[in-house]
């Protein structure tokens, strides 16, 4: 059965369709629409279950109560548990959360922003990709609520919800070197954004502040797109030519999770004379024998914050006065195991 | 600047605003509007720079190409796998994914569904719940393309992808049998779906089978609803209680790797007189000293039939025949580690 149209309930209420769209849509006593004649629509509203298309009513409203969350691959831990956490927040809060992964490509996510806008979200939610600037400055005029976390885009005035990577991965490095580490390399990846240059340049700082001199030969380089054996070729291949290597610290979970294949393989033994760091916590790194030590990230607080950065957004009347942006810088924590 | 609507080309072109609507249709000719006409208001639309409402222009050509994926929690590492496969794959398709997870919450899923719908995604890709029948059997009715995976629910003839979860469980539990395990535990969660039950059966017939009498003291329930916390609780106190338990096979892998964690707590040696195996594999359980044998279920081939049939679906004209249904049950895979 075809659902109702407005047009059914006007044939039976003998008024036109314009009244009762005026009257689905609250504006019928600015209309001067009779109450008697309100009260006779809205009873055959109910009487024939007549539910209004929901698209109609999204651009009537203009409102959807989505919101679209934009991350680097779902499939990472890191993104998969934040995405979680967001989506359980929202939905207390009466949001649902749509997401999809950009895969840190341009192209992909200017599609995924244009998408969103077909599908009218409320607010954005995104972990941004270099090129971005102008998608997102585009919803930011146009007073859309966005929230970037994860890393930031040099430029733009968003809210944003990050964690200081620098200190992390030097307090990772200063560990090692108290340890009497002498080699540490550097394991990451070509992923062009101030947070992934951020957590190097905390290593090279840690380095500098011992009085020890970088060797560009023990910094490693992954390639994003690399495939699962593609990263165990580079891996292999960099931690048999550099035999000096005494630690080893991971930019992301993913490469360190890579690393120990690697190591396992290799049959290499961890944390007495080689000992692994990975930026970033992994459930792998606390059942793995010996355990792994990691710069935590504090998920559930990036999760609050990016929440409550939206919803805040999302509750602001922008049409008053531009809303000022937050920029919250979270702490992570070494965990030495 | 507010963007440009109807009603401004409508007045630039001195043409009512049906007209233009009718122009923008393509049912121009339809409905005999001149020729003239219509290149003078398509001129306009050119000069004045218009781009139609995206949701309007969605309305009129009824396609969004885009696909909802509704997955039980995209934190399952199971999930997050093949929701990221499957968004490659649709992505060379031109068809992009939006998902969500139902947390095995009926009402959420049913407002997941709704959501979908408003948003007019061309088709579904569903991880059922039970209760979830009607909200199906409507799409289907409407000859929405839908196509469920990792579980089916019973009496709706849908397009699913599915895997013998009972004879993935009876080749593990046959396999702790010959190595000569007599009190084998089975670990699983509160999911009411003939899948779940399906890997009970499975771990039954293996026992009986081999002649071994099952006891109920050895068949442990985890809520899916229960935290870390509380499953770590439970998983104690049914290992300390049961200490003849001499191998366990876990329903689910992130049951397994709280099992982990509990027999690490335990101090608990495994895979000599204790064996573990999980069904769906895990990245942790190839790097865990010693590997934990698992019963792999083919996560590309899962996805490569889900997007398969998704996209034959999304091509058929519906119109013409009731698209015959599809039910690809894939096999899972004992590896003993």
């Amino acid at each position: 059965m075809k659902p109702l149209s407005i047009k059914d309930i006007a044939k039976k209420a003998n008024v036109s369709i314009t009244t009762v769209s005026f009257i689905l849509n609250g504006k019928a006593e600015k209309m001067r629409i009779s109450q008697e004649m309100i009260l006779k629509v809205e009873k055959i509203i109910q009487e024939l279950g007549f539910k209004p298309n929901q698209v109609a009513r999204s651009l009537r409203t203009g409102t959807t109560k989505t919101i679209g969350l934009i991350v680097e691959d779902i499939s990472n831990p890191f993104f998969a548990a934040i995405a979680r956490l967001i989506e359980d927040k929202a939905y207390k809060h009466g949001y649902k959360i749509i997401y999809s992964s950009t895969e840190n490509d341009l192209e992909k996510a200017k599609g995924l922003i244009r998408m969103f806008k077909t599908r009218q979200v409320d607010g954005y939610i995104i972990v941004p990709v270099t090129g971005l600037e102008e998608e997102i400055q585009d919803l930011l005029n146009n007073n859309t609520p966005v929230v970037v976390f994860d890393r930031s885009l040099p430029g733009l005035d968003v809210n944003s919800v990050l964690v200081d990577c620098a200190a992390g991965t030097y307090a990772a490095v200063e560990s090692l070197i108290k340890q009497g580490k002498k080699n540490i390399a550097f394991v990451t990846v070509d992923v062009d954004v101030q947070q992934i240059k951020d957590r190097y340049a905390g290593y090279m700082n840690a380095l500098k502040d011992s009085g020890i001199k970088a060797s560009k030969k023990l910094h490693q380089l992954i390639p994003f797109s690399s495939t699962p054996d593609e990263t165990a070729g580079l891996l292999k291949n960099f931690f048999t030519k550099n035999a000096e290597i005494d630690a080893v610290l991971f930019a992301t979970n993913y490469l360190a999770v890579r690393g120990l294949f690697c190591f396992k393989e290799l049959n290499k033994t961890l944390n007495g004379d080689f000992k692994v760091i990975s930026y970033d916590d992994h459930d792998i790194f606390k059942l793995h024998s010996p355990e792994i030590s990691a710069v935590d990230q504090p998920i559930d607080e990036i999760a609050e914050n990016v929440i409550s950065l939206i919803l805040k957004d999302l509750a602001a009347d922008h049409t008053l006065e531009k809303a000022p942006f937050n920029q919250v810088l979270l702490k992570s924590r070494l965990i030495s195991r």
